[in-house]
């Protein structure tokens, strides 16, 4: 008997039909012989009509009222996939945050979870009872609901598992794993197995965008096993989890880089378009020139991506290149421009919209040399040229003319190897 | 400085236009130095929504999971109120039912309230805020949510009141007071100023449905002022409470008989149609005839209304008549008739659906022998024919046939002298 965590976000629980759906792949593992807390998020298209009417009520709100509003919808979906349960003849209940309760910092809007109190759920799956539990919200020291930000249900399975301590947290979706690259663009795309935390931490910041970020970091922090897979699979076609907590189903399995055997040097390819780049050129190269040039972004919202910095040929000024979203390139211009008028000096100023970044990711960079070379190499030979090159222990990105980006992004599945092999 | 309590419901919160002047009525008392807790219904519509789900999910389902999800109207409500209030400079924070907390029985579905902690509450008026709670709901000692049945607004505002020794509590409807009748039915209908907790328990439960029969039983045991109001009043043209609490605007004042000075002798008359009566001759009189009567029919769920007992001839058997919904007649038969095959001695029964109930009101008959005959009279100066008569302290109650039904009302209203006197 093993412990299970399963999450279900929005599409899989968009009306009493698909929680219905959702409640069959729970009863497979209960009738399995499997703990499980089920985490949902609320239904589909629930959270806007309720951020909606904030706006509504005022431009900029108190975070916490919003709060308090926004929560609700996962009080009902979580109530209604207890019912549902229930009616299976699954024994259910559901609990809100705060009665788990599911502590959190009192960063409103945006919260932390800072402590699961697991007694209450080991207590209550004990005697033999599914908990579900809402996704996405917690309590503050004082009381108050708390969320935790937009796709915070992934983080709160990931915590509801660690603190019951499950063999494995199921993240049900729309899609069925992680690829290794856009499907929509390599059709030979494969779904991938087994991806490691750090690869896939890679793949969900670069725009593969099946999980959230935090909950990623908080599954390696935690050793939480991940497996993304489809709530839309028949639930009596896929086995349950194995007695010994053993994954034998469809989906992709995030976890530690030991239990991957057979480690591909490269493990995806992912793609981000829009992105603009600006080059200073001259830059004073004292102490504290990057602080003068991204701090003045910082402060205008502006998220900065790929930076490189080169060494001067003087050893006294120094060329600065960096990415933005294409949306950002007029506001970031007008900021520098104003800085250079005071704090930052620089001889000139450059830049251009209609970038993409290209990156290749793979634990198995680190014992492979040439992973870089090799990459620019099989580029080249497409004709396309680079602009930038960002390389990190297990990812080298490169910066292309956005009309390129398919061709890089076939070229490069085709070149590691990752097509999906004909049937 | 006065304390007050506001509740809106749902009508008054349907939208975020409404919910802003449902604020500035709050606004308008707390310009005025006054301390304010809010208590609101769900945005019209909401509830009904959620309860649809629930149904859908199971349609006989976990009153705790039903409560879970239809309770989330309120919080959403709640919120928003608080935002808008905000918005108009009015410090505000919203309270769930188990964040006050609002402690209540476990019934889920139709709980009682046990208590109310104010400690919080008045903490939180004491630094300037308006305390936004939600109604309809609380918390059970298993620290589930629960709610109070349909309604339960009303309750949850009186009881809140009671909690913080308010001077009053002001429930904002869809009409701007209790009437001495219907006014479709009597279009010379007069807003009743004052009002007694009794009279006003008779004419609720009557069918003049303003204020939920709970809440003004609770209101009287607790000595809470009640308001019954429009929230469509423009607000800055409706005076606020009074420094002293006063009541000075529009609206119906319920409060205790002492209140009153000139009291009415009849101060309202009601109707409730669609009314079938049964007779059962030759019951054979003897201790426990009445549980045979309507035990069967109690088990049916059937809810009888009046009931009258005549002594017999010859002290040995007994007529009874009643009355119940048309709606519910032939089921009553069946019982009756099947009763009368076992447990049930009767020689013969009879009814006929199409009855009218028709009642006057009014603390004064207590002093004031003859209200009943001259009741009577008024009625038979008409042509109309009396079936059944009831008389309680302060209500006598006849029930005539259907088609007579407006033509009494307007008669009686007439006779008692309510009609609203020509402007």
């Amino acid at each position: 008997m093993a412990t299970i965590v399963m999450k279900f976000g929005g599409t899989s629980v968009a009306d009493i039909e698909r929680i219905r759906h959702a409640a069959r792949h729970v009863k497979r593992e209960v009738d399995a012989g499997h703990k499980v807390c089920v985490v949902v998020s609320a239904m589909s298209g629930k959270t806007n009509e309720l951020v909606a009417w904030t706006r509504e009520a005022a431009p900029v709100h108190d975070a916490r009222e919003y709060d308090a509003v926004v929560a609700s919808g996962e009080q009902v979906s979580a109530g209604l996939m207890s019912i549902v349960l229930q009616e299976m003849g699954v024994p259910a209940r559901s609990f809100a945050g705060w009665q788990v309760p599911i502590e959190t910092s009192d960063a409103h809007g945006s919260a932390r979870i800072t402590n699961i109190d697991p007694k209450l759920l080991f207590d209550r799956m004990s005697a033999g009872l599914v908990c579900v539990i809402t996704g996405f919200q917690g309590v503050s020291p004082h009381g108050r609901i708390t969320t935790l930000g937009r796709g915070g249900s992934d983080t709160s399975a990931v915590a509801v598992a660690a603190a019951v301590e499950a063999d494995r947290c199921d993240i049900y979706t729309d899609v069925d794993g992680v690829y290794t690259t856009d499907p929509r663009i390599v059709p030979k795309a494969r779904r991938i197995d087994r991806i490691s935390f750090e690869e896939m931490l890679e793949m969900a910041s670069l725009g593969a965008k099946v999980l959230q970020t935090r909950s990623v970091e908080l599954a390696m922090a935690k050793k939480v096993r991940l497996v993304v897979r489809s709530s839309f699979d028949d639930p009596d076609q896929v086995p349950p989890l194995g007695e010994n907590g053993d994954w034998q189903g469809p989906g992709t399995l995030v976890c530690d880089e030991d239990e991957i055997m057979e480690k591909q040097i490269v493990s995806g390819v992912t793609s981000a378009k829009s992105e603009a780049k600006i080059t200073l050129r001259g830059v004073k190269d004292n102490p504290g020139v990057a602080a003068a040039v991204f701090g003045p972004l910082a402060d205008a919202q502006i998220v900065v991506d790929m930076i490189v910095q080169n060494i001067s040929d003087d050893g006294k000024s120094t060329d600065i290149t960096f990415t933005i979203p294409d949306a950002e390139f007029d506001k970031a211009m007008t900021v520098l421009k104003e800085a250079g008028e005071t704090s930052l000096e620089f001889d000139s100023i450059s830049g251009s919209k209609g970038g993409a970044k290209i990156s290749v990711i793979g634990v198995g960079m680190r014992s492979h040399a040439g992973v870089a070379a090799s990459m620019f190499r099989a580029l080249s030979d497409k004709g396309i040229n680079i602009q930038l090159i960002t390389t990190s222990e297990i990812k080298t990105s490169v910066l292309i003319e956005e009309e390129y980006a398919e061709l890089a992004v076939r070229a490069l599945h085709t070149y590691y190897g990752l097509d999906m092999e004909e049937a």
